[in-house]
């Protein structure tokens, strides 16, 4: 398999050409940090963007909802769409208000869904859901059963056309502006976790997994 | 003017309406606090979604960017969009795969963009849009002189058609399920700032300034 996505009319970087990738490792890389995606689709002549939990495996997007979900129930009639995630890692703070930028990592992916009907591929991709929010949970809970299956839609989307794009380092000013008496430079951003809030019905006394106190999104250390 | 937006059929909340909300206050907070958005349009039959920073200021939302962009181009057209902002505050862990659920803030505006060319006006709006950034970073920078304003496109969409869709609370398992011994909870989502980086290129010893010392986003209290 080619390292890179093939670059399509569709999927060019056409402002700042020099920070898109159509790298697969970097595709993905981003794809899985993301906690959240971006669903752009149409409906009736109008564009949605719906938030939802997406999860990788390999070259295929898994997407999940109740069966009664609109996005969902639009997607599976094959109508176009576009799934876009992004991280912000960071303020870029110039002397010029025209040079403010944010750092951040995004990725677009171009396809149409289709859905998923084979009790042990929707196990897997609902397993891969539950392990994309928080890496390992899925061996600690009770799985999808056939009542869960049945009330859930699992779609899958190849990541065929896809492209990321990605702005580091600091401000760029203009070469007049150098000298203005205005502090220039990033404020990186950082996410963190607060304290486990244990249900109000836990009927057992059992101790925060490690799913849980360890969690943290995978990093592949391209943060700046 | 009315305290809530008025519903209509693309703005319903069919899944779980109880999470809906056209409060004009929430639908406002939720804007503010989200640094950038997910603007959805169709080019060619095609739905992309692209990342970007917005502002808002009073019921409008404005968009912005180099004059070339292909987004803004496409927009300008006054072709329907859609603009998602979605803040993740929290995990929400339960005992079965299917009641894994996030605690978010999103908001959906669906509208058209009409270009703001008054010099003045476009001022304005490019200082609400890296106010939102940073608020008060506007007046400790260069502001956008003729050959800026003449380079870059904004876009103002009145904030008409909206609606707001909040998640918070612990999880909702299954009352056969109380009693299996998987831990349950919420994981709470925070976020911070680093240590800023000073610009390579900075030609004076200046002190950080308040706008990125003290940097946060704006909280209503909402969060739980």
């Amino acid at each position: 398999m080619p390292t890179e996505y093939e670059q399509t009319e569709r999927t060019r970087i056409y402002r700042k050409p020099g920070r898109g990738s159509y790298d697969r490792d970097l595709v993905h890389s981003i794809l899985d940090e993301a906690l959240t995606c971006h669903v752009g689709f149409v409906a009736d002549g109008q564009p949605y963007v719906v938030p939802t939990i997406h999860a990788r495996v390999g070259e295929t997007l898994f997407l999940h909802g109740a069966r009664g979900n609109r996005m969902l129930k639009a997607l599976v009639d094959g109508t176009p769409c576009c799934v876009t995630v992004t991280l912000v890692d960071g303020l870029v703070l110039a002397r010029a208000a025209l040079h403010h930028s944010l750092n951040y990592r995004s990725v677009m992916v171009l396809g149409k869904a289709t859905e998923v009907t084979d009790p042990r591929e929707k196990q897997d991709a609902l397993r891969a859901v539950v392990n994309h929010i928080a890496p390992g949970r899925a061996d600690e809970i009770r799985g999808a059963d056939e009542t869960d299956l049945k009330s859930t839609r699992v779609l899958s989307i190849p990541i065929e056309e896809a492209s990321a794009k990605v702005r580091t380092g600091p401000p760029v000013d203009e070469e007049a502006d150098l000298d203005l008496p205005s502090w220039a430079g990033q404020l990186p951003l950082t996410s963190g976790t607060g304290e486990p809030i244990p249900a109000p019905d836990l009927t057992q006394d059992l101790p925060v997994p490690e799913s849980v106190r360890s969690w943290a999104r995978p990093r592949n250390g391209l943060r700046t």
